[in-house]
C-alpha cells in the first residue's frame, strides 16, 4: 500500500449580483464569488489538492481561465477530472480536510450540509471530509473567500 | 491501521496591553493577540487540525466566540476537547507540524521551549512536534500573527 | 514503517533588477524576489516542510538571515541541509506537493521543467513532486510570491 499527500489553495473576491456557491452548495447571501467559473473556492482548492497529490498539474493546466468553455462553469466538472486523474494513478481518497477563511456568511450553520455535498461529489463518506471556517482576523481581506484543502490518498 | 490528515489555520491581530500567549507559552513582549479567548493562534490552528482530521467540526462549533464562557479562556481547554474527539474516533497523533507567520517577536530563541510546551499539551514527544516561523515578507500584515498546522493521525 | 507529515510556507516581495529563481529554476522575467539569499520562495517552503516533518527546527535555525554567509546564497544549499536532517532521522520522501501564489509570471508553461528541477534537487522522481500555481485573487498581494509545501515521509 502506498500513500500520497496533496494540498490546495484558492481565493476569490466577493462580488454583488452573482450567486454564492461554496463546496457545491448554493448559499443564500448578498454576494457571490467573482471568477471565470462559478467561483467555488472550496471545490477549486480540493481539485488542486487531488491533482497535486498525483503530480498531475493543476486546475489551470486542465481548465485555462482564458478558455470561454469554462465561463460560469459548474466547478464539479473540474473536480470530476481530478478524481479521474487520482483513479488513473491507482489511488483513492483516505480523507480530506479543508479550511475556509472568510468574513461572512457564517459557515457553522451550513457546515453539515456542505460536508455531505462535498462527500457526495468526491464519492466518499461525510466522515472522511472536514469542513472548517475562520474569519480573517487582522488580515484586511474581509471581501475575499480563501480556501485551503489537504488530502491523503492510498493505493 | 488507518491514517488521517488534518490541517488548521488561524490569525489574530496584535494589540497593546494584553499578554502574549503562543503555543501555551507566555511570552515577554510589548503586545499580545486580540481575541475572545487568550488569542493563542497556534493552539487554535492545532485544535482545528485535530478536529478536521476526524471530521468533528471546528473550534467555532464547540466554542462559539459569542459565548461569554470562553472570554479570556485558556486555549488549552479547546485543545483538550479536540484530543478527546481524536481519541473517541479511535486515532492517535503520529506527528504535527506548524508554521507561525509573524513579524515579531523572534521565535527561534523560544522554539525549543514552545515545542516542549505544545508536546506536553498534546501528550506526545517533542520530537513529534514541529515549530517553525517566518516573517510575512511583502504581505503587509506586520501587525498580525498567522498560524498553520498540519497533523497526521493513525488508528 | 513509520510516516511523518511536514508543511512549509514562505513569501518574498518582487523587486526589479534581481534575477528570478523559483524551484531552483532561473526564470526570464522583469523582476526577481527580494531576500537575503536568492529569494527562492519555493525551495524555502520545501526546506521548511522537510525540517518540520522531522522536528528539526526551521530554515532560520540553520541559516540566520543575519549571517552574511547566506547573502545571495543558492537556496539549494538550504535544501541539502534539510535532506540530510531527513536522512539522519531515518526517513525518505514519499511525495511532496506545492502551491505558488503569484500574479506573474505564468507558471503553467514552465511547471514541467520546474517539477523536474525540484525532483532532481530532492533526489526523487518528477512524479513524486506536485507544482501548482494560483493568482492571488482579491488578496491585494500582486507584488509578492507566496509558496506552500506539504511533504509525506516514510521510514
Ligand atoms: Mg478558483
Ligand atoms: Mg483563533
Ligand atoms: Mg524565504
Amino acid at each position: 500500500m502506498g500513500m500520497r499527500i496533496g494540498q490546495g489553495f484558492d481565493s476569490h473576491a466577493f462580488k454583488p449580483g452573482v450567486p454564492l456557491v461554496i463546496g457545491g452548495l448554493k448559499i443564500e447571501h448578498t454576494e457571490g464569488l467573482a471568477g471565470h467559473s462559478d467561483g467555488d473556492v472550496l471545490l477549486h482548492a480540493i481539485t488542486d489538492a487531488l491533482l497535486g497529490a498525483v503530480s498531475a498539474g493543476d486546475i489551470g493546466t486542465f481548465f485555462p481561465p482564458s478558455d470561454p468553455r469554462w465561463k460560469g462553469a459548474d466547478s464539479s466538472v473540474f473536480l470530476e477530472t481530478a478524481l479521474e486523474e487520482v483513479a488513473t494513478a491507482g489511488y483513492r481518497i483516505v480523507n480530506i480536510d479543508t479550511v475556509l477563511v472568510l468574513m461572512r456568511p457564517k459557515i457553522v450553520p451550513i457546515a453539515g450540509e456542505m460536508r455531505q455535498r462535498v462527500a457526495d461529489l468526491l464519492g466518499v463518506k461525510p466522515g472522511d471530509v472536514g469542513i472548517k471556517a475562520k474569519t480573517p482576523e487582522g488580515l484586511n481581506q474581509d471581501g475575499v473567500a480563501v480556501a485551503y484543502a489537504t488530502v491523503l490518498l492510498e493505493s
